[in-house]
């Protein structure tokens, strides 16, 4: 057994069973082996970016790790940027990149690089390993590594001789910590504060924001008067009918400020204390007023569904006692395409057990809203802020469930980022319905060029942010991986494809021309 | 004066006319300085990877450097695979990159990761400046170490608020060192060496590829009987008839390891001693004989032209010895397409003073001997071995070059990497003519699988390889981006499409169906 043959047996008995690849030379023996030893689904990706991002949506669905398999340092970099995001969003992913044979190195071939160093940002884990021999373990660690709460990168690197020499040992998975959970006091502390009624606030992340957390934090605002909110960005949400509705903190600085101002009292749990995205001239970075004490309940990496239940328990509050969600989906619409009538046709036709990925940047803000009474459903967004997850996030997504229909809310601008991901989905016939939003610009960047006080841009500075000139022909482009797609100029045009999509098991795009 | 507008400002005092952006948030007020200042033209690129690589294109043509222009750490993430080729090219480049406010990054906002970190593998010269007064000093530091031969990747880190606050200073850029030459003791060295005839190699490398250093290589060889050869992968070489041709080491090992294993003597020239691109078990990395004496004569850093100059009237050689290439294009071939016809047609169109940017991979092994004879060109190749750079150079080049005809060769599987820079090609009525590969498969992956001697691949094995489920049709994709595209399925109607490119002034894709 050489060493890449012990990596898929330690990865398969680990319980990881996709490898999302898009390998070169050095990796031939890990495909050799993926090849030779059952049980792990390889699922090829045209860009690197499309492998990690699909890595996140995987984990984020299956609460488990994927593999991936980049090729060496300029693959890693190429995905590095869904790696900054599913960092953001804790996911469990196990990155496995090729290096060169141990002996290579020194010698600066082409493509030989700083591994390590382009790994350590977006790891929490990195480790070169440094013979056939300590593969197996090497990856049995990574596996642990990655799966610890509340969810990390984990990277290992395999030198490629490290992978074809034989003394391969299969290494089973170290014990991974359970989570903690607060001490009373805290409980105690934190039930005081949202006592105080509609002052007080528990900000959420993370997996309090799971249908079970929501119950918990829904009785906990029912019995205290307290606000319940989310941050910005969340990596998974269930909600929908019957679930516990909460906000989120708006995006736009002013309105975050405006939301959070009345706060004198924030329990955190599963997340920190909220921040601007962006820092601008004479605006805080802190969206707290001065004088909100802060309390961090619980950490990410704690038992976040027993600390809610702990905290119901000091308040009064009773499984039962949250209001959820009715039923309420929003009547559909006509005439021309605008933000609020697309919003409620996603609010009206959103299949039951939908998974959503949301990378609608400028033109989403207002479908959370609208779809709050909507059949029930999770709602994945863009964690780290790094345009370009959205299309491989929902191949991902569809991998890891496969029973559910998936719908992909894209912006143009971000899509063309990672557009080769609609290629697996061909491939691997994912269900998956992606909706482009085609303004044809970074319309975020025309609000966020005055935001920051830039004065009269003129042209050029225009021209910077506009994809109009040529406009992007997605149904063209889809048809270029060999996806079916449709124009829709119309609100009746988009609730016909809509519908059809939601007919079809294979992916399919709209175009929604803006 | 703001700290963007000092930027801009020191930039195009310094020669620095071209900036290829990709921006977001943190870089509004460097977008509004590029507006109101003129001087920079901004090329807008939907991808980072699309503006590190025109970049590259743009300096190994323009002989200085461009500026790009990444968001964030994630921005310049998915320009590192490119700026690892840029650095292989030794081409200099002004990387900025935008950073979060200074008093924003303690906060950990989403969108923060170490940039430096990132940078330092791909950069020789990284920082982030530090307040408004410091930014234009820096960015004439950048671009006196991006400028310095052999031409390095100098990244210029800038905190918004360095740029959007008041207090910017213009700033002249620092003296740059001469290149060095080599003593007369190293130059007397190598021409004893090289008297000992067919068994010395002189490998050139860099600038000693450009047709001055050649001309005296060749008048060098000419005189002593030695050979002289290039590195597998260059970053320019001018050839074509009334050039001096010279061989490249091949890149399969075998191959390589048999151009050189007659070599006792080599002389080495702008470039290291050559070693195998990727370790295979049981073969060497170095390419070169075990009793093989190896003298550097010149780094890249060194006066190439000068030392070859000086090498000549060593070895008693003179200006007009070198034997120069005849014309000699190929007969135009018929029927089915192979890659020896496809070259044949290559050497036979190429266009007067045309700039080939190679990305070609495996179709392309047999493109070099087929153009010797064709009319006076540039090559470009890949150099550093991370595909999806050819889209992207020819997009630089073409923008450097306004006058010239660009012909990018590249290779399916790579073309898909980086896709988005056609729309670049489009928006900018680039005069390029893509020539797409279309073999429907990681080829270069097949044989390597054999190669480092994976044993008996299976299906699963195989399916990573191939991209022909489904097939990318890159007529549809080169549409969907505003580019004019055709199919070629036949010798005749690659020579009827080629024709057809070579009389348009805009971008025009040829998808050749193998």
């Amino acid at each position: 057994m050489n060493g890449a043959e012990s990596l898929v047996k330690t990865l398969v008995q680990g319980g990881v069973e996709v490898c999302f690849a898009n390998p070169g030379t050095s990796e031939m023996h890990f495909v050799a082996a993926l090849d030779s030893v059952p049980g792990i689904r390889c699922v090829l990706c045209l860009f690197e970016g499309g492998a990690t991002g699909a890595a996140d949506g995987y984990a984020r669905m299956a609460g488990k790790p994927a593999a991936t398999l980049l090729h060496l340092g300029p693959g890693l970099g190429n995905g590095i940027a869904n790696l900054h995001n599913a960092r953001r969003a804790r996911s469990p992913i196990v990155n496995i990149v090729g290096e060169h044979a141990t002996h290579h190195i020194p010698y600066d071939a082409p493509l030989t690089s700083d591994i390590e160093g382009l790994a350590r940002p977006v790891s929490a884990w990195v480790r070169t390993s440094r013979g056939a021999g300590a593969v197996g373990a090497d990856a049995a660690e990574a596996i642990a590594a990655a799966s610890r709460e509340p969810g990390q990168v984990a990277t290992l690197i395999l030198p490629a001789d490290t992978a074809w020499t034989d003394g391969g040992k299969v290494a089973p998975v170290p014990p991974i910590p359970a989570p903690k959970s607060p001490s009373s006091d805290a409980i105690d502390a934190a039930a005081r504060a949202l006592r105080l009624g509609p002052t007080s606030m528990l900000l959420l992340g993370h997996k309090a924001l799971r249908a079970k957390g929501l119950d918990w934090a829904g009785a906990i605002a029912a019995r205290t008067g307290c606000r319940i909110v989310a941050q910005v960005s969340n990596a998974r949400m269930e909600r929908g009918a019957g679930r516990v509705a909460i906000d989120r903190i708006p995006y736009p600085i002013d309105m975050a400020l405006n939301t959070l101002k009345e706060v004198r009292h924030l329990v955190l749990l599963g997340t920190s204390a909220p921040v601007a995205f962006f820092a601008y001239p004479g605006k805080p970075s802190t969206l707290t007023p001065k004088d909100c004490a802060i309390q961090t309940l619980a950490t990410p990496a704690d038992d976040l569904i027993g600390a809610l239940a702990a905290l119901a328990e000091a308040v009064g509050a009773k499984a039962g006692d949250a209001q959820r969600q009715k039923s309420a989906p929003p009547d559909l619409p006509q005439g021309a395409l605008t933000s609020e009538k697309i919003a409620a046709v996603i609010g009206a036709l959103l299949p039951d057990n939908a998974v959503v990925c949301d990378e609608s940047v400028t033109t989403g803000r207002g479908f959370f809203p609208a779809t709050r009474g909507a059949r029930p459903h999770d709602w994945l967004q863009l964690s780290g802020g790094a345009i370009g997850l959205g299309i491989p996030l929902a191949t991902g997504v569809a991998v890891a469930c496969p029973d559910r229909k998936v719908i992909s809310l894209e912006a143009d601008g971000s899509g063309m980022y990672t557009l080769q991901s609609l290629w697996t989905q061909a491939r691997e016939r994912l269900n998956v319905m992606t909706l482009i939003w085609a303004n044809r610009a970074y319309a975020i960047l025309r609000s966020e060029l005055t935001g920051v006080g830039a004065r009269n841009p003129g042209r050029k500075a225009l021209d910077m942010l506009s994809l109009d000139n040529p406009a992007l022909d997605w149904v063209s482009l889809a048809r270029g991986m060999g996806v079916e797609g449709v124009r829709a100029a119309s609100i009746e045009e988009l609730i016909d494809a809509f519908r059809a999509g939601l007919k079809k098991s294979g992916p399919f795009v709209i175009e929604v021309v803006l």
